[in-house]
């Protein structure tokens, strides 16, 4: 076996068996298949795709590349959850509590990431006192006795991703459904969770654009978690607007708390909803997804998942007076309101306009203000700011009059929100006639669709 | 402008600007593109393919990156051979005399490279005396003295294509009828001649095996000649056995002497005149090819060929007592006779036949028997034996009886013979009716055929 057969059968379209799929990704981590014939492999890979057993491969041998996380010393099953990413998501923290108040135990450990706010780490890291880095043992104790924990990766989680996934991101490598699956859901296989639940983002600030990209991505990997084992299951879910209210690292913690306390964001509310009745079949908690909304809505109305948040964030050392009195959180200095009449004047289309509905957004330049804002990261070393971001008054479908707050812009440097607020208004898409239709969940992806 | 852009525009289909070709080619040359990226960047053109303005793009990027040698101080149009190689390609030989003859003057610089026997370079240090390493000032004053000089390459000419090349080898990258086209081009339009006549082989003993992609190879390599501004003809000739009965260093240049004699093999004279036909016509020596064929004739006949074959070895000081009495030639220690036996003994199916027609060679399995001896190079360091090497006494569509003599091999160590031996009864199919079509040049591109 060579590399350079390897090669030439992918690139030929042929498939590959288990011994070249690990012949690559072994090589590859250890250093002995140099980055240059690796990128051309991944180039064949992006023409000739893989099917779902080479993709699954793919993804074993990349989990095997480093520890596996052994959650073997908590009771019950483990459900993991994934977004593949969007704007304002901050269902982690809301589905934690949820589904932990019902017996469900959350062992999660988090990367901190790249984009528009911080991972759910950086998020969680706005409550003040809040560890995030905590020895395995405590983990699995923590897990043991309060049903849920959240830390930064500390163990040594599929090295060959990393790897990988870095020669990706500069070879034009990164856009294909196998790798991507495969980077993700080898992570989540490494994690040792034995169930996995999916949220598959689609639109303007996702990574899918189309509901078919959507599609394929979610049944590879519902694919890839059923041949490997996990009862897997896959949510698609909008992304064409960012989801609920903030968007930014404490805003975002602030709005969990609220949801958890039942006055959550419509949309943001149905997706934490729809991903943790799943979780809760996965966990054999409920024989039905119907059965598990009941409980879902239970579990809020009651202040069980609430109180279950709180239980968490002091048992990871955070002061539960900032979630009880959210006023007392730290706040960015400046604030900048955007008014229905900034998006007339954004565009010549609609400088006429006194009055219009969202119609639509680019939601990624939404992300964009956010970022520009400092509460994401351009690159590994950047700083986060934990109090910048972004409060949404409107969404797509609302009618805006002139006078209205659309948003408010969150920051602590003035001349970073001018350049906020510049691309924030000329992100929305304005209409004399409503033609934007609502939607949230799209489809629901199990083993039994991928054939 | 970046890398990565680059590599997406052309993943994604698009047909790349002058800009962004010569910014790959002089970044990875002088190092600033690093290998991966120029590996994933080879392998999106692998499959998206380039048009001839990006193949004659890239190929000018590719000439312009080192030097470009100056024939400005020889007079009369400078016409350029390459053939795409072959097994026992002694053409240049043959064909470098006769135009020479003819008044064209032939400045060639060749490399040596890999293969079942060297270059015209090691063919020519066969011959006792004979120097390939001269200054270019005495290769110049040569050519316009002798009409004809041939060299070791000694300018740095396209570093480009030997660094692309070396990549494309190791991922994968090679068989791309750009690329390929590419890399002749750019080095005989560095190597400064003002027209080119191309002999693309196609066969089971060249690099492409069928018509239709030895003629794209040829349309391509015509277009990008015709873009840069020299007139390019290119000729696609079989490759299916060897050509003339002659494979190795020495045992070659015999060859090619008794040709220049007027007592060739009908097929190998047959490619070396309509090459120096085509070469004359380029050069302005001739209206017509049949004017210029029947200059050809004359300059064998008259034996104008064969006494310039003698003054350019004597310019080169080469001892041409050995040219004059060729069995002065050193010679291979041992010999191994093939007869018709041998062949029919070397299969099941031909092991009862007592005569029979060779109908078809795998010719590469014949230049392997020519590597195996120590003919040729596996690796750049190889050392070669000038000696070694097979005489063929048959060809495909004659009948062969048990005892006749279908080949001798000439070899130095009786296990290497041994082993060439066991390769070469192999290589025959044998059939007791002639399916065996003869046909050497199959088509002439020219730039009216391009379109």
């Amino acid at each position: 076996m060579n590399t350079y057969d390897i090669i030439m059968k992918k690139r030929d379209g042929h498939v590959l068996d288990k011994d070249e799929i690990v012949y690559m990704v072994n090589g590859y981590t250890k250093g002995e298949i140099p980055d240059y014939q690796m990128s051309a492999f991944l180039m064949a890979v992006y023409f000739r795709g893989m099917n779902h057993e080479e993709t699954t491969m793919l993804t074993m041998a990349m989990a095997d590349s480093g520890d596996r996380l052994d959650l073997s010393g908590i009771d019950g099953i483990k459900v993991d959850k994934h977004s593949t990413g969007g704007v304002g998501d901050k269902t982690s923290l809301i589905v934690g509590p949820i589904i932990a108040s019902l017996g469900v135990p959350v062992a999660k450990m988090s990367g901190r990431g790249l984009g528009h706010t911080g991972g759910t780490i950086d998020k969680l890291e706005g409550i003040p006192g809040f560890s995030t880095s905590i020895s395995e043992e405590d983990f699995i104790r923590q897990v043991n006795e309060t049903g849920l924990a959240i830390v930064g990766q500390t163990a040594n989680l599929a090295p060959a991703d990393k790897k990988i996934y870095a020669l990706r991101d500069v070879t034009a490598t990164v856009d294909n459904v196998s790798l991507i699956a495969a980077s993700i859901m080898s992570k989540k296989l490494a994690a040792g969770a034995d169930a996995i639940v999916l949220d598959v983002k689609v639109g303007s600030g996702a990574f899918m654009k189309t509901i078919e990209d959507a599609r394929l991505l979610a049944k590879t990997m519902v694919a890839i978690g059923t041949l490997a084992g996990k009862e897997t299951t896959a949510v698609i879910t909008d992304m064409n607007e960012p989801l609920g209210n903030a968007v930014g690292n404490i805003l975002e913690v602030q709005e969990a708390v609220e949801c958890l306390q039942g006055k959550g964001e419509t949309r943001l509310m149905e997706v934490s909803k729809v991903l943790a009745g799943y979780m809760l079949v996965s966990a054999k908690k409920a024989d039905s997804f119907e059965d598990a909304m009941k409980l879902v809505e239970d579990s809020i109305s009651s202040g069980a998942a609430y109180n279950k948040m709180i239980d968490f964030v002091a048992a990871q050392h955070g002061n539960t007076a900032y979630l009880r009195n959210m006023d007392t959180f730290e706040k960015a200095k400046f604030t900048r309101v955007v008014t229905g009449r900034d998006l007339f004047a954004a565009s010549e289309e609609s400088s006429s306009f006194d009055k219009a509905y969202l119609t639509a957004c680019n939601n990624q330049e939404i992300g964009m203000t956010s970022l520009v804002l400092g509460g994401g990261r351009e690159t590994k070393e950047s700083e986060i700011d934990l109090t910048v971001g972004i409060h949404l008054c409107k969404h797509l479908g609302d009618f805006v009059l002139a006078d209205e707050e659309v948003a408010v812009l969150y920051g602590n440097d003035e001349n970073k929100l001018e350049v906020a607020f510049n691309r924030f208004v000329k992100a929305y898409t304005l209409s004399q006639t409503n033609t934007f239709t609502n939607k949230i969940v799209y489809e629901v992806i199990t083993k039994k669709d991928i054939g």
